[in-house]
């Protein structure tokens, strides 16, 4: 029963998809204004719903299933709400994502070939309990022109129920199918299966979860297991700057994934460095574990191998010392998970060497790992970040949601006189120009 | 033993993947062009290998097993290997696909994010029975800084041995473990699990083989199960240029994923184009199946269902009367694999429109569906179509063979001073500039 009802949803998208891609810009951002003024009309209802979820967290809390930072992010109010419509008057804002020429390219006399981008389709989502989840990728698929189904925790499902219902009443000049919610963990095994009507998966949520999904489905995945990430302090560090980014990448929000869990310390520097951070650190109540090394210049509790590949995504954090920056990229390459990881040099050329060599969606210099974020990076709201190598890298916005169309505008051409002995050369020139519905005909 | 062994190479690739990726497009293209000097310097040692094979494939032809075109397509010549060895100078000078930033942007003062084109990493590939597919895999994933694993099929082997030794002999400054050759099918099933060393794999062969890829990994996967490309022949086509087309889709190369398997004829013209049509492919061999509205103007076997969403590859053509462009459009969308269609028509905006509604890799306006291809497209060379639609779509060549890095260059940023109420704002201004190993600091 619900098994049928998610595959009828799914189909439903996929024909969706077909039409809202041929929406134009102006389209699909008046609809978001529209979701926008709505979300901030319907206050009352929404805080209605979201006050029952939060009740049920509450007691949950009681019981011991539920942290407090659970229900603090679960919790709406009428700032948040307001933020929230402000979140997708911003998305609507943005530069349209699609139709772009990326190459046009003369192959001949009258055949040209346009790269143009366009939407992927339906984009599968599974995201955490935070409300404003459900409209932020709702947000950033329509203006992408990329149907949706977005499956949220259920700890928000009332909140989440309403907030769906806004965002598709407000957009209803828009095919119906385009957003879809789903609601059980069942229904999350069944879109796994339907790789013929689902283009991307991007699951949010703890890295068994994410592998969970990699691991059963043949459905391109986007997302990220795990974020273990660096703060490598060179031998040529400015300390005090060092000091900061440490501290900062640390303990400003040690909950998510950008957060660094271990710091590599040039042994250079280590002996003027760690008594340093290490007092700040514990003033801040974070627990560190140490290699040897670094036990032998602060206290520390010992630090297993273990460690090294652990993301706490709290106030814990591991140290070693390295004895050159070659040791600390190889650790890097070796234990980390390819998100984000920094280096603190004064020295231009050993930046450049780490940045080179490290194998992660983002490399930084001289600057804390909590920039690794969408909004931060300026792509104005992110669906999550990619710790994959391949389509999107890091923080995915807009631009992830897409991919392009070859068009090739032709005037009768076939393929038998560019072959064989005597065969017509290519031109294979590039040239400016944008593709624009058939511009060789009726002349 | 096997296993082990082939666990062994792709670590070693994995290794040398890090190392490749720091490498200049001088290194590479010079390595390249030892390349393809030692595949002209050994000629005869290719030829005899290639010779063992050939011996061997004609047996299997004798009793049946093997098809002369596949006999045709294993073997090398003088004048073939020469060919190439240009293709791999032709690599070798195309501009370097690596190191080019796509975006610079100015987060703050002193804090420049730059989007930065690198190589994928491991790539893992498996190709059908020509041997220059080895030669063309290997130079593509070289020139732009891939590792790649090379298992080629099994009627190639001492052709493929041989050809692997030249290349790694003459690419002797690499990083050793750059290529590596994997020869049985139970090695292919090894590298399906090591989805912590190989980043992306590059299937080519059977529709049903590039499924069981699809299905039996979390790696990400580039390729394309099946081509069933149309052909539209609209309304308002010119009919001679729309029977060429459709005569040079289908017969040019039958053989060919982008050979068109379904032509669409539109209601108004069917009278007028299907009887000469018919007996232009009449007189080429081709089988005809038709709907019935078809065969009530020409003679043809019936189509089923199942035709419609059948890849022939060879002398059979599917042929279907439809009564408007959407309904073209929609039968496209419902059987096709998202491949490669194109429309003949005279009016532009009909050509726009199905353009824009086709969910294909490849679109094309009156040109032969068999354009769709990298070397036609100006790729240089191609590993491969896909039929996916992430990370790489249609014909894949060096572009597709990169992904993207984010470097942030700082000078001590923190977050802590960009979050909370008194929050410093970003200013994210796109900037024209290239990342070139740390220039923000020692100044």
């Amino acid at each position: 029963m619900t098994e049928k009802s998610t595959k009828a949803k799914v189909t439903e998208a996929n024909e969706a998809a077909l039409e809202l891609g041929t929406r134009s810009d102006s389209e699909r951002s008046a609809s978001l204004h529209r979701i926008a003024d709505a979300i901030e009309d319907s206050q009352e209802e929404i805080l209605d719903a979201n006050a029952e979820d939060v009740r049920e967290a509450e007691e949950m809390l009681a019981s011991g299933e539920y942290s407090r930072a659970l229900v603090d992010r679960l919790e709406l109010s009428p700032s948040k709400l307001r933020s929230i419509a402000e979140m997708v008057r911003s998305v609507a804002d943005q530069e349209d994502p699609l139709g772009k020429t990326f190459t046009a390219r003369r192959l001949d006399e009258e055949l040209e070939l346009y790269k143009v981008a366009v939407p992927i389709g339906v984009i599968g989502t599974v995201f955490e309990s935070r409300p404003d989840a459900l409209v932020q990728i709702a947000a950033l698929s329509l203006k992408s022109g990329n149907a949706v189904i977005l499956k949220g925790g259920s700890e928000a499902s009332s909140s989440n129920r309403v907030l769906f219902e806004i965002i598709r009443d407000a957009a209803s000049e828009l095919p119906g199918g385009w957003a879809q919610l789903i609601e059980a963990r069942e229904d999350v095994d069944t879109m796994l299966g339907m790789d013929d009507s689902i283009d991307l998966l991007m699951p949010r949520g703890s890295s068994e979860f994410v592998s969970y999904i990699q691991d059963n489905t043949s459905i391109p995945v986007l997302g990220h297991t795990e974020g273990v990430c660096h703060v490598f302090v060179d031998s040529e560090a400015d300390l005090s700057m060092a000091s900061e980014i440490a501290y900062d990448a640390k303990v400003q929000y040690p909950a998510v994934c950008n957060a660094v869990e271990t710091l590599l310390v040039h042994e250079d520097v280590a002996d003027e460095f760690l008594p340093d951070i290490a007092g700040r650190y514990r003033n801040a109540d974070v627990e560190l574990r140490g290699d040897e090394a670094t036990r032998e210049i602060i206290e520390a509790k010992p630090a297993t191998t273990e460690d090294w590949s652990t993301e706490y995504g709290d106030l814990t954090l591991s140290i070693k010392i390295v004895e050159a920056l070659e040791s600390a990229i190889d650790h890097v390459n070796t234990y980390g998970s390819k998100h984000t990881d920094s280096i603190v040099t004064a020295v231009t050329e050993r930046a450049g060497t780490f940045m080179r060599a490290v194998d992660s969606a983002s490399v930084f210099h001289n600057a804390s790992t909590r920039f690794s974020d969408g909004y931060r990076y300026g792509l104005g709201a992110e669906v999550g970040i990619s710790t994959g190598k391949t389509h999107a890298r890091g923080p995915v916005g807009l631009e992830g949601l897409t991919t392009y169309k070859y068009h090739l505008e032709g005037s009768g051409q076939t393929v038998g006189v560019y072959a064989g002995d005597d065969a017509n050369p290519f031109l294979h020139e590039e040239f400016e120009g944008e593709w624009n519905s058939g511009r060789l005909s009726e002349e």
